[in-house]
């Protein structure tokens, strides 16, 4: 057995962020040679942030990538370095570089382009072709390879094992969706079925946009166990001696590269193994990751929210004050002629409890001057939804204003089973720069209030807020259930309709009352044009609104 | 020389609308019928509309499309009908389908997926793979492919001729953008001096979102000169006799599938030879076109925009007035404390001539009352941005109001170079359903306003409207030039680092300004967050903000 000492670099690289990324990488292999490690490996397109889009239509942007990779080379010693970025020009490729002693020794180019829900690997990369290479790192026959082609059954993975890799390295830039990791395991546990060496699987964390990448790199043996794994949503070095079979095979069919030379060590690292977090502390750590890197990565500091009193922005609160700090978040509540009196005592209670500060800007005055403004176009109309909308996007304003003048970004509070059925005001309650729970249903919205409140071993969060009928009070008396049916029957139908891709025959079958899967459904369809001028937010289903979900504004398609 | 009457059925069809598409294709087949045509050739993915983006994801709506086509094949008689659709279930292709005498006889699978611009096939398709076979019509060995096909050196329509092809028939589903037409008839010469026979191809013509199908479906004969051409933007079904080599080569190696007899007729048609449109007749047509399916499309009759006196408001307004009819456009004046003279009473000529319905709506109530609710919040600080975004936000909480009451959808009108610095307010000036010229830049919105007054043979858009400086009016005395360069310094700038993708050291060796470059590009990096949040509107450029540009909002790139 020999021993191969292995830095999972699991870092939050910043897309663009060429200069950037070139001094995080360099700051993790300086602890990975303070570890004595034979080999540092980082994420997926390290170099430019993954995904970086149509920055790679750029030709001088790929050119600057690469001269940031040679920085990088050259800064290299003892320690492989392995490390992603895009290669070649004007045909770009995801790719690899294995550096090494200055130089870099090998690239290895994705061979499998991703081009379905988040990912539209086609637009950018061409598909690797080159035959495989391996990479002798400190006496050990290393394949590489990048993401997608790890969950190739008879792909990559087993054939570098068949031409004498005996350790596979990929590594990944993998949004995360709610039971992902376990998903990940399983298809690693397939590959080393294939082909039975230890895989390294290093990935991304950190929010860029409406992706999340969850980090919890980890090392499956050639049994496919996780031996070593690293912390979920948080920057982390791990190393990890990886015990690698020398013997068999005892011969390499595909070529091999010299990288760095074997070195003897007596002492032997006890491995870590990161528990997985479960499905509500998955989300709720994911949304605080992405909503910190949203704010941050875009040079703000700050964050204003409208607190209604409801559970949707009292939940969105304590995820600010969890992502940026309490001095960070500023609550503004917003009394019309219609709130109820415990929304402006249950926004008050659920502000002091996160130590936030707070204001009070009752709408009664922009609300009236519209009314006055719209008299002379309304008159002798019934008021209705003109008048509603009005009210939140009083409060849109506001908070925009306070915003610009502060320099705070506006966080919006709709969940997912709202944005689905377009329970909501565009321009009002919409208005803002990220949306951080728009891929929560209701459902999971109450779930992760009570997770707020056992986390913090207190009532952050008030009771009864968590128990009071959800109203958006735009006119006396008002409840959602007024007009949707309870969120325990609308939220499996939204799933099973957005999530599911089903047909309303489809729904019908499935046992779902046909009135209210075709009412619900023309809701969903209808309210795209509202979808598409939302702010973005986390993604964390396997199908979130936004980038990963396109359908069209004008359709006609109604079952 | 034999002879092929082909039918053009250059139809508009809506996306998701099976049936309606199918009605659609019957009834051009009968005018193809009543003609006495060989063949109706129809555009791509015709029975579901194109494109149908992640409807495709739905086994149940490819499966409601092939029935679609069945029906189709069913009705289908002695005229041959090659129409689009979706085949394979669960993979897809984008397919076409050969019917005649109550069935489908063939189908083709789409080889060349593009993946680029506004394209994302991969996403949907796989690349047809399966041997060419050829088609007997009316005694005319046809070869048949789809769009991206036809723009393949060396690819399906030179391999259909030497396989033995006679014709060739190319369906497609092209967007415009200004001067595409020439590119087509380049491309089409390119492949007949390839393989030389004559070439049907055949477009879409309608509004789909942010895409402007123009039509202009042509014949290209064996010299590559174009002998038959549909009008651009309407629907129309073109009866062409196509003359056809029936002795070179004498022997097809391809197989050959039978379709339908030779027909014997006295007759002979003159070809028709629509002129193409000149390149600023070009832009008015598609965003007329764009705007009329738009609302149509959707359900909706009417529209309604703010009328500011500028000239922006006032292109849009005359946009709408061709796109749906004076009767249906409603024009809402709203002055501010700011508002100069002639904004009013040049809005007011314009909604005179343009002959619509026109309101005033000052906006002093509401921003005074914005400025005294925010007054405790902004108490000793200067007025600025926040004061005025105020402003444009109560004009677009205003326009909103109308809508919603009305049933109108509201039309935005930046142009492409306010959009490209974020010179507009989010929640204001940008909130509506409909960006007719997002992606007209100033200097071409000065050329369309003299357009339509030599179309209208009057002036229509006043001359003060023309010829005043540009002023968003948000406060007293402020003009674009204050904070902007002129127009014709700035869209040239803006054209390079968008539609060129080029870096900053690029712009600058190119001769621009630096000081400019870097604040400019600055400006349209920035802006990011505001495109992703305002309506669609046509796309009219080889790049549009929208799915033609996909950059990420957190970007630190920035070179």
């Amino acid at each position: 057995m020999a021993t191969l000492r292995v830095a999972l670099c699991q870092i939050n690289t910043v897309v663009g962020d060429l200069d950037g990324n070139v001094a995080r990488i360099l700051d993790a292999v300086a602890q990975a040679e303070e570890a004595d490690a034979d080999v540092a490996v980082f994420p997926e397109m390290t170099i430019t942030g993954y995904p970086p889009e149509d920055l790679l239509l750029k030709r001088g942007f790929v050119a600057d990538n690469r001269r940031a990779l040679d920085k990088v080379a050259t800064r290299s010693g003892r320690v492989a370095v392995i490390v992603g970025f895009a290669d070649g020009n004007p045909e770009v490729h995801n790719a690899l570089a294995v550096c090494a002693h200055g130089e870099v020794v090998g690239t290895y180019h994705k061979r499998h382009l991703p081009n379905y829900h988040v990912f539209d690997e086609y637009r950018y990369f061409r598909p690797g072709v080159e035959p495989h290479t391996l990479y002798d790192i400190a006496g050990v026959r290393v394949g590489v390879s990048i993401c997608e082609d790890a969950w190739i059954a008879g792909g990559p993975l087993p054939q570098l094992v068949t031409g004498g890799a005996q350790l596979i390295v990929n590594i990944n830039g993998s949004p995360m969706y709610g039971g992902k990791m376990a998903v990940r395991e399983r298809e690693l546990a397939h590959r080393v079925s294939e082909g039975p060496v230890p895989v390294v699987y290093l990935n991304l964390v950190g929010g860029q946009d409406e992706l999340v990448f969850d980090g919890g790199s980890m090392v499956v043996d050639a049994r496919g166990t996780v031996i070593a794994r690293c912390r979920q949503f948080v920057e982390q070095t791990l190393v990890v001696d990886v015990e690698v079979d020398d013997h068999v095979p005892t011969e390499a069919t595909f070529p091999i590269r010299a990288v760095t030379e074997r070195t003897v060590r007596a002492d032997q690292l006890v491995p870590q193994v990161a528990p997985v977090h479960g499905r509500l502390d998955e989300i709720y750590d994911a949304v605080v990751l992405a909503t910190r890197d949203y704010v941050r990565k875009n040079g703000f500091s700050d964050v204003c929210l409208g607190l209604s009193g409801g559970i949707d922005s009292s939940l969105v609160a304590a995820i600010a004050v969890d992502a940026l700090g309490p001095e960070h978040v500023h609550g503004v509540l917003m009394p019309s002629r219609f709130s109820s009196d415990h929304s402006l005592t249950d926004a008050q209670a659920l502000a002091e409890r996160l130590g936030i500060e707070h204001r009070i800007v009752p709408i009664e005055a922009g609300h009236q001057a519209f009314l006055d403004m719209l008299a002379p176009s309304f008159a002798n109309l019934e008021p209705g939804l003109a008048e509603e909308n009005v009210q939140s996007r009083v409060r849109g304003v506001l908070l925009m204003a306070l915003a610009n003048k502060f320099g705070w970004l506006v966080l919006t509070t709709g969940n997912k089973s709202e944005a689905a059925v377009g329970y909501s005001t565009l321009y009002g309650d919409t208005a803002g720069a990220f949306a951080c729970i728009k891929d929560v249903y209701k459902l999971t919205v109450y779930e992760l209030a009570r997770l707020v409140n056992r986390r913090h071993a207190r009532t952050v969060i008030p009771e009864s807020v968590i128990v009071k009928a959800p109203s958006a009070e735009l006119r006396p008396d008002q409840r959602d259930d007024q007009s949707l049916p309870p969120y325990e029957v609308l939220d499996p139908l939204l799933m099973a309709y957005i999530e599911g891709d089903a047909t309303r025959p489809q729904l019908t079958a499935a046992g779902f009352d046909p009135d209210l899967v075709t009412r619900v459904c023309r809701l969903v369809d209808i309210a795209e044009f509202k979808r598409r001028q939302t702010p973005l937010g986390p993604r964390l289903t396997e199908k979130a609104f936004g980038r990963d979900r396109r359908l069209p504004i004008t359709n006609h398609y109604e079952r």
